[in-house]
């Protein structure tokens, strides 16, 4: 058998296939794993499947899971009579490739020196991410989803997804998304990329300790300021008209969450999934946008941040344009909010109606 | 003689004071010097005077000089028949105190040491900028200024100025403007200030070569990151629909841009005086914004800029509102540009007529 499933003790299930995955790059990995975790029942025709893409940061675990109590990072939109309703849906999750969850990345072990790959884990692109998640989704039988949902990164598999595969889903969701790397993006993300690489405690990614990495917390940190606007930096610390700031809050916020970020997440991974963004582009091999915007038959739904600065309003309705220009059946909601790109993430019933209204049309 | 003045041979003039000067915090500087530039001629009244203040990364030179033909950082709008008319007003601009270009600052011989001060030198405030000023203006028998402008930090100085000051100015112009620092600033600039501080050839202030230290660098590009908006960052990669962004070149940018400043900037001048504007809050020592703003008596013009995500236009509207409801004689402008909060240093003809417009009311 060249291919494996375990069920973990949390509840995930651990794919492996010993079969040589070749990258978009032309380099290979020896095997591939995948973790992921479902939620609900796939039905007989397997026609009412859900697939949830997750964002930089987390992983499979989406939703609380009977074994996993946790609250996941889509916790309110995944479970019974939610947005993507489990008595109705089976939602999958798959840690993408390249993270630290699970799925093949910088902390696996390399089956060629049965060490982990760390700094030698090779390049890998958003693509890359999808054709791994696709042979791990042929392998479970399932032909066409219901639908694709993902915000942030995740809706840049999403997109990828109904490009490349267009007759496996019915329904695009794309939330805070982007269908190429901007250069503002791109100018965020290198200087993380260089804080991370010119700490002298990274060794080029053979580093001793993921918590020690300065230039990493550095990274992270940047990450966060950009991750909300500054209403909501003002909000946070009740900054008002009379009132005063103290500095001193703010970089004690901003320390304790860089901190707690390198207790959970490894500095490599970190640096392989922003770089795959830095590489997206999903219109690089065709002539023009609408080229490659034609292929997708799915009905599409593209949600943005009226306060996202960093994949902002305008890249989404670029996104949207270009999708109607290109004959796609396609939806556009403009949120208002405060959250800036976390919005997905932290406001429920907004993303509660915006998901469960399109999933259920 | 406990003051001199002397001209140097770029035509800039540096005032030495030997009285000790002391800092808000109670620390104090032995001597105090402070490089100026002047243009136009100062009429036998003395009425015709502005004080122009100059933002984070520049000096005196505001503008060409008979001995320095070399454009200044406001060459648009100072000069003969220009916004600020030389032929008409006299223009002087002083470096700020902590800065690198000839006023007392890190890079200053400490008189009780006999060496520069770098890492050593004190913690400074805008009010102790301010301060620093008022003394040579006194000196100068300048009693009351026509005009005080500032953009971006210098605005800061302009408008503690015309509080602490009241009766030396006649009009007053903010541009890109603030009256104390804003959580989403500090957060940003206490990641420059620890990107300079972890790395390990800062040596607290006492580095070998300013152009070697790649925490600085890195702290000038998150700057560089935040002065425009993504929009401009599109327009200057050339990223429109059917076209890809190099991510090569955007590093590439930056990495320029970078050694550049390293080559004319001090790194301990850049984290005292961003350390300044963390410090900032015009407000601190009144019960009220109103009771604090209540004390300008100062014609009044703000200039926001529509897409400057460093000093948004909310944080204008804030400050020009708190400025009406002091009773404050205050007109309000919101500039449409995409240059976002460099918008004042490169766009000529709007600010020429917001600035001549106001002064000659």
């Amino acid at each position: 058998m060249s291919e494996k499933f375990i069920k973990r003790t949390d509840g995930s299930i651990h794919f492996r296939s010993d079969e040589e995955f070749v990258l978009e790059n032309g380099q290979t990995l020896k095997q591939l794993e995948l973790v992921y975790e479902t939620w609900g029942e796939l039905n007989d025709d397997k026609s009412n499947a859900i697939l949830v893409h997750h964002a930089l940061s987390v992983g499979a675990h989406a939703s609380e899971t009977p074994v996993n109590p946790e609250a996941g990072w889509w916790q309110e939109i995944i479970g019974p009579g939610k947005a993507i309703d489990t008595t109705r849906y089976f939602a999958i999750c798959i840690n993408n490739l390249g993270s630290c969850f699970g799925s093949s990345g910088p902390l696996s072990v390399n089956p060629e020196t049965n060490e982990s790959y760390k700094g030698n884990f090779p390049e890998v692109t958003i693509g890359d991410m999808t054709a791994s998640q696709k042979l791990l989704v042929d392998k479970l039988g399932i032909k066409k989803f219901h639908a694709l949902a993902g915000g942030s990164m995740g809706s840049m598999l999403s997109l990828i997804w109904a490009i490349d595969y267009p007759e496996t889903l019915s329904k695009l969701i794309l939330i805070s998304s982007s269908y190429k790397a901007y250069p503002a993006n791109i100018a965020n993300r290198s200087i993380q990329h260089q804080a991370i690489r010119v700490d002298p405690l990274w060794q080029n990614g053979n580093y001793a300790s993921n918590e020690e990495l300065s230039g990493f917390k550095l990274a992270r940190k940047l990450g966060l300021y950009t991750y909300r606007n500054s209403s909501e930096w003002n909000r946070r610390f009740n900054s008002h008209k009379n009132s005063s700031v103290k500095d001193t809050d703010i970089i004690q916020y901003m320390e304790y969450n860089a901190e707690k970020f390198s207790k959970r997440f490894d500095a490599n991974s970190y640096l392989t999934l922003t770089r795959s963004m830095d590489l997206f582009d999903v219109t690089k091999e065709y002539d023009s946008i609408e080229q490659c915007f034609s292929k997708i038959t799915a009905e599409t739904l593209v949600v943005s941040v009226e306060s996202d600065v960093l994949f902002t309003p305008q890249q989404q309705q670029e996104l949207y344009s270009a999708l109607q220009e290109s004959g796609v059946n396609c939806q556009y909601i403009e949120h208002h909010s405060q959250y800036g790109h976390d919005a997905f993430l932290v406001e429920k019933e907004p993303f509660t109606k915006y998901i469960g209204d399109f999933l259920n049309l």
